[in-house]
């Protein structure tokens, strides 16, 4: 009797680490930022397709270990992602993530793939995705507050999608500075590596802050923030982990992805359950307003949210077509006769 | 500058569906049901140590997807699974799954696996495990209604985990019930095909009942059931889907896995929310009674439950050791400083 080789439903498509780097320059880093951007705001715009749900969180005294879920009724997908500020000590990352896509009709999986840089990537352009929604127009100045793996996908994205040009670098480890700009120069942007973060956000339309410790710290304090700024809080995402003194957000307009997520996450999580928030999605569908003045301090307390990395699955799918970086795994049981699983073992013995 | 190899660290294994079938005919199917009976029955047996949440499902009108997870505190698992009854007539399988297991201290992925395979065989060591606690005394009869993709699985555990001996096989499709036969035939069964579900539950000690439609269904009647007898009744596992008629159940001792999640999906949902049931854990550990006399009526509500996907986990990472049947997936993104993500991405190109 022949092997039984598996039949083309019993693989689905892979894309390792490796591929995913061989994709990206085979695109172009800031191609890819743009396309994500966009892939994200039209995900965005049709925000009550999709089922949505706070992300399963599994908390332990070194970190958290969380699945995000997300299905538009055609395809599902999810991203598993741990977050263990400790890991950095040990070299290990902070976080690291893969996702997988789905067909809703069959249930079967289609695209697994790693998304720690995909996460890096898909991060860094909603924030320039929505900056590009409230930050004032013509902004080129953006100060840099956390010089971590984050870093330098933010400011490639906002000078993408933003017309940053200029960066003020600030990290309580000088080493992290240090790395960002020794990577960032070269790639066209004025650095400016800054001693405090006070320094650093001198003339800066732009206020990126991104640390990494799971504690309440205070990166910003309400003296720190001017009229007309952006601000993009994206470190404050998970219980515990804030990086705003909670007078900005009193004095701010605050933008989010998902409020039944950022209450619990986001640098809201210090304000009471109603404290006011206008949800992104309705900025972009223009349900909502965005910026209404240059004297307006908006701030987007970013957490990350499920349909964005359904957004970077969907668009990874799209570019796989052209950019055939996959390896195809054999993950999905697939019998000719669909109630013949055991047959399929015993069969498989002869080999 | 030499390419940059990605460290140990950036790999996870991976056991395909190939792997996964030549590592059960190494070990042996019977043994590998035996043996993950024993894991699963240490983990009841430990059960308030475990991270508990009813599973996460997306529902469609073609079907569900689920995640399943769980954790110890050491080690966290979760379980990707579909259910699309529809499947069948498409050639396709109803419930496909892969599953991967954690280290909590810091969040890495460790093992990746497919789990269709994995899930049959811990269905059917979980339904086993069970039944050594709560059948009669020296059960050799079972009646299987319902001779799907799961059903050789269940007849080959019970026989090696409860002394099973003879199979009385029952489907409202006559080809189904031929299949089963013809994969159990030599096997070392008595095997007796029956006409109707009444024919089939004639003697039997255990009756099994695992069919696979989205729908209130009534595969067993209360006048079908006799006193001693033990149901193991496993088809009832989502909502909206039952095998058995109230009635079996108010005349029934009933043991669960886990009440939040089997009274959305198990036979339970069909009763009040108050319903006595006796969780499993609590009779392995003998916190709770099980069987107590020769005339009652034991009914296992099994809808599968994240814990057993764990053990199922756990048996394979350490039989791994000294069956290496898996692949290495480099899924993980470790730059040798965990800050330097795009460093690493960068440094990529040039290769």
């Amino acid at each position: 009797m022949p092997a039984p080789a598996p039949s083309e439903l019993a693989f689905i498509r892979f894309v390792s680490v490796e591929n995913m780097m061989k994709l990206v320059h085979s695109i172009g880093v800031e191609t890819v930022l743009k396309d994500l951007a966009r892939y994200i705001e039209d995900d965005f715009r049709r925000w009550e397709k999709f089922d949505k749900t706070p992300r399963v969180a599994s908390h332990s005294a070194e970190g958290v270990i969380e699945l995000m879920p997300t299905s538009d009724g055609e395809d599902y997908g999810f991203k598993y992602v741990n977050g263990h500020p400790k890991n950095t000590k040990e070299g290990l990352q902070t976080v690291t993530a893969f996702g997988l896509l789905a067909r809703v009709d069959t249930g079967y999986p289609e695209l697994l793939t790693e998304m720690t840089l995909l996460t890096a990537l898909r991060t860094a352009a909603t924030s320039a995705m929505v900056a590009s929604h409230l930050a004032p127009k013509g902004a080129r100045v953006m100060a840099m507050i956390g010089n971590g793996a984050q870093s330098e996908f933010q400011a490639l994205a906002m000078r993408a999608i933003c017309g940053i040009d200029t960066l003020r670098l600030y990290d309580i480890d000088r080493a992290a500075t240090e790395k960002a700009v020794g990577n960032l120069k070269g790639l066209g942007f004025d650095l400016v590596p800054c001693a405090t973060p006070e320094e650093a956000i001198e003339g800066a339309q732009i206020i990126t802050t991104c640390t990494a410790d799971k504690q309440y710290a205070t990166i910003l304090t309400d003296n720190m923030v001017g009229a007309g700024q952006h601000i993009n809080a994206i470190g404050g995402d998970c219980p515990g982990k804030t990086e705003l003194h909670k007078d900005i957000l009193t004095r701010s307009d605050v933008f989010v992805e998902y409020p039944p997520q950022t209450r619990i996450e986001g640098e809201i999580q210090q304000m009471p359950e109603d404290f006011s928030v206008t949800e992104m999605w309705q900025v972009i569908t223009g349900a909502a307003p965005g910026r209404v003045n240059d004297r307006q301090i908006t701030l987007f307390d970013g957490v990350g949210f499920a349909i964005e990395d359904f957004s970077a699955l969907r668009y990874l799918r799209d570019r796989l077509k052209d950019h055939p970086f996959y390896q195809e795994l054999d993950i999905i049981a697939d019998p000719d006769d669909p109630r013949d699983l055991f047959g399929m073992l015993e069969r498989s013995k002869q080999h």
